[in-house]
């Protein structure tokens, strides 16, 4: 599907996700941009449905992330919509890019019989192209005639841009005795920073949970999971995460956080959360060596994540990972660049199993050797402990290789 | 003299630095690392001189800055000595480091009857190899035999590392009648980013200032040439740029920052400390386009320069003009990114003369011909106007190529 290189990470087949209770979808090809795909796909979550968000950051975002962080706002007693399109995200198209979602948001509601301001948007592909709101719009028809609830596979095929393969996820839990189950989508390969660290991810389940519950959930499991990941330190305008919860199964609705039966669920909405954005990291642009940062004895979990982000961001870091070199005065750089506490003279760092370096100068058994042996694996972990405290963090990346600069360099040519 | 390409925009031939009054100095192959090449510079400045120093913000900073830090601060009535090496950057080495540094220091204050402690140290190049003192002091009464006041370019050439060209240059102003000069050296080409952006630079003037005048100088002008340059975001663990004023002009002593005669120095001293910083960023690993990023409109100067470093860091914007693509959604999503106030439909951006986009969308009269036919220059200017004050700064950068993929991917094998 990609002109690019199938990443060597990509999972084998696509999971089975299988149909949910309260939802259906289509996808359509609306020709954005992209010729003989998909580009289009549309989600209907049935009346009742409950739903959480996570936005960029980034201080300059796109017009559907605007409109949609206002539907986050809105409560509404109809069904709500997802709609998704790829190839251009729509975004610094100046008052065209506002006109195209109002028109997109009202030609949909206008096929459900719904409010345009309950809507969700999300657009990906290159900024600074408005979206031509009439091709999409003009496909909605024929979308409304072909929802299925069969269609996950379909709908993560339809929102990629340079992914190398679709991304899915699903996990099972228990609330009451009642199976639940959470289905999740993701899109994104590059400009992958926190926060938020995807571009584009879709999750959906049955369970039956409340609104500020979903959304504390999520923000508190974004945090170890898509916003722990980063490509090349660019922050998306688009990064939309929305989680929805159609309340299909048939069990007491959770409303409280520390509601003991909300322990599955959460474990399965993680698990799909980190499968997700581990398939995001490992579709990175260019990646050849897939790279867990961990950082202990941090003064705080805050500051080791920030020494992780700062090793994982770090060209001379990754680079060196890409060269298979096991070039542990780079990691000593990056960590004295992050700006936290960090003492020299304290600080330890292994890669996988191997201890290098111990309190300020290498290890007294460390050889080259074995370091070089263990930089030729796919999958690297580099470990760092502080010394001053028992802040942890962990964060994952990957190298910087000339695929990153092949595909970025002639993005839109 | 590098294996790797020389940089296009090298400059044909090294300038000529006269001797300095005050100055003199020698180079010798101590074979640390490289063989057949200079790797060993000392620098001798007369009973009297002023001495001003910037470091590396680093948090893990190499036991040679640690020494030369204290040296700024230690009073002397004799000479004052730099030695400086090349091949390893005695970095992370542990106790061997710090004896490596002592061992140094009371080695070339023996051959010259000062004091260690007033012995200034830089060491650049791989970090976690300890220094290995003896071959560096074993070179010391060669050089002494061998001081000479006309030996900058060697000097250059003896600090370079992974550069592709020797770094030098020099101004002349008048005090009082009197014509002073200013010499500088520079080496550095990756792990360049505030603060301090280059690895090592030396500077020398004859003139007669005073140690806080010079030290408030040399911090002024810093920020807007070697603070202001960034290759690939990394901060060196070793920046070091000293200030020497060996006051042998025939000038009454300047003693304060508001004294008028001291414009013509400070003026000189700018240009060259911009003129070496210059020629460290384009020499910039892999470089093949010498990037200005200008941003105006910021609610004041520090917020516009951390707009200006969020562009010139992006891996984004920097593959899109190494790939000559005039691709300004990646600057808008920089200018997100950076975390400073933005406003999207305020934003103005410039590539050279065309204006791209105003107010949040594509410039009415713009044609991607138009930007594709300017990203063809060598020399790109990039601005950005955020419409919200008067703050402005200016940073200079290069592109992200296949070149700093192959430099720094193999740079210790």
């Amino acid at each position: 599907m990609s002109k690019y290189k199938i990443s060597p990470f990509a999972p084998k087949t696509f999971p089975t996700l299988p149909p949910l209770a309260g939802f259906d979808m289509a996808t359509a090809e609306a020709g954005v941009k992209y010729k003989g795909r998909t580009d289009l796909w549309v989600l209907r979550a049935q009346a009742g449905t409950q739903v959480a968000g996570v936005f960029t950051q980034n201080l300059c975002p796109g017009a559907p992330v605007e409109w949609s962080r206002k539907a986050l706002e809105t409560d509404t007693d109809g069904p709500r919509i997802v709609v998704v399109n790829s190839g251009t995200a729509n975004v610094f198209g100046g008052q065209k890019s506002r006109d195209a979602v109002v028109e997109t948001a009202q030609g949909i509601a206008a096929q459900f019989g719904c409010s345009a301001k309950s809507v969700f948007l999300a657009s990906t592909g290159v900024i600074g192209e408005p979206l031509d709101a009439s091709k999409v719009v003009a496909k909605f028809p024929e979308i409304k005639n072909r929802l299925d609830g069969d269609g996950w596979e379909g709908a993560a095929r339809a929102i990629m841009t340079t992914d190398t393969h679709a991304k899915g996820a699903t996990a099972t839990a228990e609330i009451d005795g009642v199976q639940i189950r959470v289905n999740g989508i993701a899109k994104g390969s590059g400009m992958i920073a926190p926060d938020m660290a995807t571009m584009l991810s879709f999750v959906a389940t049955d369970a039956k949970i409340s609104q500020p519950v979903l959304q504390d959930l999520l923000s508190e499991l974004t945090q170890t999971t898509f916003n722990a990941i980063t490509v090349d330190s660019d922050t998306s305008t688009s990064d939309t995460l929305l989680l929805l919860a159609s309340g299909r199964a048939e069990h007491e609705q959770i409303t409280s956080l520390s509601d003991p039966r909300l322990a599955g669920f959460k474990s399965a909405l993680r698990d799909v959360l980190h499968d997700l954005a581990m398939q995001v990291i490992k579709d990175g642009e260019g990646i050849t060596k897939f790279v867990t940062i961990k950082a202990s004895g941090a003064v705080s979990d805050i500051s080791a994540k920030k020494v992780c982000m700062s090793i994982a961001n770090s060209p001379l870091v990754k680079t060196a990972i890409a060269g298979e070199d096991a070039n542990w005065g780079r990691v000593v750089m990056a960590v004295g660049k992050a700006g936290e506490p960090a003492e020299r003279d304290k600080l330890s760092i292994w890669m996988g199993p191997h201890l290098l370096a111990q309190r300020g100068q290498v290890a007294s058994d460390y050889t080259e050797e074995v370091g070089a042996a263990y930089m030729k694996q796919d999958e690297i972990l580099i470990r760092v402990d502080l010394g001053l405290g028992d802040g942890e963090a962990t964060v994952y990346t990957c190298d910087l290789t000339h695929g990153y600069i092949e595909i970025n360099a002639d993005y839109r040519s």
